[in-house]
């Protein structure tokens, strides 16, 4: 018999995997790392159970979600990096369409320092028929792009809320935008135009995370 | 004779080389990106005038500046990462301090997608003499700190401000963190409880702008 088993790899991912819900199954470390206290940046393998994708629909059924939408995003990092931030804001899940994009691979948990392990993340068929799905007064969906119609800052963000990014240089496919009840942009004032598509995640949220303060008092 | 030159590689950073003030010596692409227009992502390398540093006094003097300021940042995807946020918030400048952190570096130039081109990067001996020297009352220096003092959303970023952050994991060294005016966090609602250095500079110099757009009406 063989049993379904993945790896996880680096000092704050296997940390995070030990706080999180996945049964760990094996944990091989080398001599070096063996010699220090806790953990090394190096020589950190863990096998553990294979991750548990949440239920996208349930996370839109949350109170007010503040939910995060790749739209084929297919770098590792890009998805590490959104996903830590994710968690670090206190989003409610990341949500991946089945095509065409990364999902939870050893190079993500890494990136994202483990915080895979601690912030909900689902896998939709179609990402336009989801997001068509959830959709409805107490929940906006927003297509981040360069040149969208509403300022980060204008934009109503206190509510329940699925922020859309597209990938690096593509954006969001415009049958998602469609989709989308607006789309957002961050005001930008340099020459270059673009930011990096964790970078903009993490800046969307935040301001999200600052309007719900202001909003909670 | 031999002419002191420099590297500058990847679609991107030979796109802004070309929009930005360097002189360009040569330009080589393969075969494969000769027959694209205008660039591919691989496949372009040019060489250039060395990169212009700027004057990190002269960048404190401007009307109300917002800087970022990096202590001994070694990663020159997070150096990239910090410069092209700052050019797409419209910073003055980023500060570097002349030992222990990367410089502007071919990979960093590619890393910031072009960015290093636009905005001031300047390099001090010592990061705390400099901050010492040009905080004042029209200039507050903040040192970004998990357990800051003073959330960004309390925090004034409205007038003169320089950001200081730390590599990932270190942190602001204590004599720059005393050498600041106050430490300020950005308040995380997860719990891997940090994010990495390019996403904490991005989050608080968008605060920033949002602050002073709001204080510009």
């Amino acid at each position: 018999m063989t049993m379904t088993r993945e790896l996880v790899y680096g000092r704050n991912a296997a940390r995070e995997l030990y706080r999180g819900p996945r049964r760990v199954l094996e944990v091989w470390v080398t001599e070096r790392a063996s010699t220090q206290i806790p953990w090394l940046d190096q020589g950190v393998v863990a096998w553990c159970e294979p991750f548990r994708y949440a239920d996208a629909y349930d996370l839109a059924k949350r109170e007010s979600p503040l939910l995060v939408c790749l739209d084929q995003v297919t770098d590792p990092h890009n998805l590490g990096a959104v996903v830590r931030s994710a968690e670090g804001v206190g989003a409610t899940g990341v949500v991946l369409p089945a095509h065409g994009s990364v999902r939870v691979t050893p190079a993500v948990c890494r990136a994202s320092a483990g915080a895979v392990e601690h912030v909900p993340i689902a896998v939709v068929p179609n990402l336009a028929r989801y997001l068509a799905d959830v959709k409805s007064n107490d929940l906006w969906a927003y297509a981040a792009h360069s040149e969208g119609t509403v300022s980060m800052w204008d934009a109503d963000l206190t509510g329940g809320v699925a922020l859309v990014f597209g990938a690096e240089g593509k954006g969001v496919r415009p049958l998602v935008r469609r989709t989308c009840d607006a789309t957002v942009s961050i005001p930008l004032g340099g020459k270059v135009g673009s930011l990096n598509v964790s970078v903009a995640a993490a800046v969307l949220l935040f301001e999200a995370r600052r309007q719900r303060k202001s909003r909670d008092g």
